[in-house]
């Protein structure tokens, strides 16, 4: 098992005192992402479950849309992660290049941005469900925290929680970066065969940003909640496909910005 | 003035209310940086500060080495920042594939994303220069905190300021990206002629990820702190360099990773 955490030398200084101990750190090391024999991407991640990151950025990115596209996924080198495509597979690696955020007829702005999801082929998750109960929605923290025993000392990871819509904890995923949490929790369901994720809650440890909406409305989540704050355009975003999106969920209350009607 | 913060319809629940407010929302548009006439990145992030942060990015990230390369920078369309060259200036746009990340002789690996730096140009800074207190170290966020009055209440931005030795702020920039803001804040230094930085301290809001320890390096940065823990190649590569790097820097005390020798 590849190690996600390394211990350190470190001096901790405070008003009346200095002290040199070992402590922590949480591991950051790249992660080459192949398709079809191309790189796709290189990601700094925190390594562990690097398969399920690598299909989760690729399915989240609208470069693979069913797990069938996929003939194998292996190690092939230390940080190398290859995807190998099912014969009849045709994919797009042209989308890699970020056409979401380029110029288009309105020229390079939020909306361009927005236009571009819908360009991915995803649709708004269906209305109504899941009916969550706020009293869930409060609890998520504790229970996404709860799970971070360990890696919560270090300070560095962001999770990444799969919940139901009674508030269980299906899976939860971590790294140093927040979107490869994400893609590790969707790609684990992706490769299962168990996307789209309707009825599902996505909760994220930190802030919501657009490309964080973005990943979640490819993967059909219709209920994103996280502990801080979300971006005008993850708002949005969210608006504009029916998702709802909660922030500051911490301290026994939280913030709805969009999709109220799921939550009573 | 390009806005930076929007008010947004939330809906606000606890355990015994649910108000609907009207809120802020911190600003999150694309922006797309071109040189040559070529485009260089798409960045999303807050408006403001866009030329700043054009130069900033493509002197962090290896393109641009000195401010009399540029002939000009403007921002040519909405959410589009053009640079152009000055006539004998040749810039090398491969860069942009990020190098540092991928392959080399010792295959992908944290040790490869090091020796890109290197091979950037960057230098260790001077050692033993500045010369900190301990207590000033411990006094940054509280400074780098007052400054965001009026950012705050988003609970979305990132903050990067710029401080000299004595403890004393000279600028600070604010983003929905962290990498952004610290483009912005280097960017004006930057376009200055204010690089190398050296004998200055630079204070982010977050977590320090080997992306950040590079810009840094790049731009002659003597000292990193951060409110946030370090990744372990954020560490590494300060250690590489004889950077000071300060984590968890809050509730006054700090941690030092690397480079203590500046702090006494």
């Amino acid at each position: 098992m590849r190690r996600n955490i390394i211990t350190a030398p470190v001096r901790k200084v405070g008003e009346d005192f200095a002290v040199s101990e070992q402590d922590l750190l949480a591991v950051e090391e790249p992660l080459e992402i192949r398709i079809g024999g191309r790189v796709a991407a290189v990601t700094m991640r925190t390594p562990g479950d690097d398969r399920e990151l690598a299909a989760g950025f690729l399915f989240t990115e609208g470069i693979l849309e069913r797990a069938g596209q996929i003939a194998g996924i292996a190690e092939t080198a230390r940080n190398v992660v290859e995807v190998t495509l099912a014969s009849e597979a045709a994919v797009d690696l042209s989308r890699l290049e970020r056409h979401f955020y380029v110029s288009s007829s309105c020229g390079v702005c939020g909306k361009a941005s927005i236009e571009a999801v819908y360009a991915l082929g995803c649709i708004a998750p269906p209305r109504g469900e899941p009916s969550v109960d706020a009293s869930v929605v409060r609890a998520l923290p504790a229970k996404l925290r709860s799970t971070q025993a360990v890696f919560e000392r270090t300070g560095g990871l962001h999770a990444a929680g799969l919940f139901d819509a009674a508030g269980e904890l299906l899976a939860v995923r971590e790294d140093v970066g927040r979107h490869n949490a994400v893609d590790k929790l969707i790609g684990a369901e992706f490769l299962a065969g168990r996307t789209p994720l309707h009825g599902r809650i996505l909760m994220v440890s930190g802030r919501t940003s657009f490309e964080l909406v973005q990943k979640a409305l490819v993967a059909g989540v219709p209920m994103l909640a996280a502990v801080g704050a979300p971006s005008s355009l993850a708002v949005e975003l969210a608006l504009r496909f029916g998702m709802t999106l909660a922030g500051f969920v911490r301290d026994g209350r939280f913030n709805l910005y969009s999709g109220e009607a799921r939550v009573h």
